[in-house]
């Protein structure tokens, strides 16, 4: 999507530099636009683990292109394969991403460091492909609120960065958004600041507004009352691991969203590719392990401070803080899955019905 | 309460210096702890409307004590109190101590100045009485759940600040809990920090810190996973502005963690003065004006860079953002009102039956 006047993804190949894959770093957005170049698996492990890329696309087809490099660097591909595995617990791309290159390695190609990269770009290719096609089955949404409402604004809130920051390109939540922007209806988000690492204030704000697409920032706090206001038509948000049984793991916060707009009558939408989708699993709640990070990230914050990024603490010295990264918003509270093969019910047999060949 | 050896008020006077009157600058805090000095109602609006002290309570101390200030200096009293009255829209207490002073000065007392000092006297102490006594009232809450679960800590969760320094004393939602500590009962406390102005993370977790009482400071998002998983027993948090059918208007963000405690069937308790109550509303969610603050709360955030208290942006320059300062959470997702009486069920009847005599 448009960044100033240019047009960029978040993971990209430059033939004339095959030594490199080149990234976006996300930790210095939105303040600085700097992009990195990752030379290795271990290059890649650590913009996973670090957060230099984030968001279950991104973090597959990252974890993708580790196994090219890897290979590239002659390195012990298994040992990368377990590296890459175990940069953050959570995302289920990253398993996924990871499996089809070694899949693809056991069929023996001839030339495998190339088979890898093509295998990596073809992930990206299709990510693109799958984000585009969700965008489309979830702008039929954004149509019927705004062929009830003309005259103003279709009201979208969303809950961290399922941007295309979050994956290679269009994002999953914001894909129907920025579809609608381009066929020129109004919208505006209601970004969720998204604590304690704040993707939405420094991720989500930062494209939409390099887009043109309106929006507002809000903390997490603002979402029910807006929605009790007749605020928010729908709310978009990503997942990081979808249950097959249509429980939704996402960023910490996401439930509460959920529960705000149950209770308000306001459809609660999830926006995912099918990759996203575990069929091992099926009750959220109790089966996912919920990733605890760093509390430094609940008693800090980064921002600008004229021209210098700076870290400020805003709990008393030695004060405890704990850190859930993610939460699960079961099925019942979610009113459809928007998937590249069309807008799903967030249950088990919805989901089986559109995907009679899971995992394949 | 305790700072660090001491004890302290978060408002008092000293009969030595009837010219001032001392509140914490709670804007400081946690990182600096200081004393203001008022001397004048100007300096009581500025406090109240700069949020040098903050809290429904607090607020109608500081505006009694203005009032005080206000003929101590021979100012205007009508002025005094419009302007006082003006200084923050949402505080019912505001209005509630501003015309217990004018009640006072009809009753035409010989010596004013001296009538306003010791009826602003009087709603300081009253307030530390009423205080304490919610906080025994809630302590047979936290003693039943001790009494079942005996081998681990109380778990209580809450929203911004209503402890002591949202009161003269003790807090409403913190009475409870600081009553069952110094009974000895293991209690902790989840504290959400309780964007955008972070009062959890700087005032709650100050307090409760100085005190000794254990607790975690944790985002906003958070609540709704630790309940999920057990981990909350019951929420408790204070209010602004109470209806007469128990709809409660407290900070930002409280509406969703009723929410997810009604989901989760963990008990969400309001602790408050009845002077909080307003009898003039029903429909909190309709009725009552929800302040729009400054949107700088919101795409900054202030905390510690080593020995300076530094401002950062959050959000890329020029953001539009939006700060809604309260939500209504409606009475039927409140399990019961902490008052000075006894815990009421939220609704007309019951607060009806505690308070047969409203606004007496």
């Amino acid at each position: 999507m448009r960044v100033g006047t240019s047009s960029y993804r978040s993971i990209w190949f430059e033939p004339d530099q095959p030594e490199c894959v080149f990234v976006i770093d996300q930790r210095k957005l939105p303040h600085c636009f700097e992009i990195l170049t990752l030379r290795s698996s271990r290059d890649a492990r650590n913009a996973i683990a670090d957060m230099v890329v984030r968001g279950a696309p991104l973090i597959g087809a990252t974890a993708a292109f580790g196994v090219y490099l890897a290979a590239r660097c002659g390195e012990d591909l298994e040992a990368a394969y377990q590296s890459l595995l175990a940069s953050r617990p959570t995302a289920v791309n990253l398993r996924w991403a990871l499996d089809r290159q070694f899949s693809l390695l056991q069929t023996g190609p001839a030339d495998p460091t190339r088979a890898l990269l093509d295998e990596a770009l073809r992930i990206s290719e299709e990510d693109i492909q799958v984000n585009r096609g969700l965008g489309q089955h979830g702008l039929r949404l954004l149509e019927e609120v705004h062929r009830e409402h003309p005259d103003r604004p279709v009201q979208v809130l969303t809950h961290c960065n399922a941007g295309w920051l979050a994956t290679v390109d269009w994002g999953t939540a914001t894909s129907p958004i920025y579809l609608a922007h381009e066929a020129g209806m109004p919208v505006h988000v209601w970004v969720d600041e998204t604590r304690p690492r704040n993707q939405g204030a420094s991720l989500t704000a930062w494209e939409l507004g390099e887009h043109g697409v309106a929006h507002t920032v809000i903390p997490d706090n603002a979402g029910g009352h807006l929605m009790q206001h007749g605020m928010v038509d729908l709310v978009i948000t990503g997942t990081d691991r979808t249950t097959r049984r249509g429980d939704v793991c996402n960023k910490i916060g996401t439930y509460l969203k959920a529960l705000a707009a149950r209770d308000n009558g306001v459809p609660f939408y999830v926006a995912l590719p099918s990759s996203t989708i575990d069929w091992t699993l099926a009750d959220g709640i109790r089966e996912i392990p919920i990733e605890e990070r760093n509390g430094d990230e609940v008693s800090t914050v980064t921002g600008l401070d004229g021209d210098e990024v700076r870290t400020v603490t805003i709990v008393p010295e030695g004060t405890p803080v704990a850190n859930f990264a993610f939460d699960v918003t079961p099925a019942e509270l979610v009113t459809g899955l928007i998937t590249e093969r069309g807008v799903s019910t967030a249950s088990e047999e919805g989901l089986m019905k559109m995907f009679p060949d899971p995992g394949a």
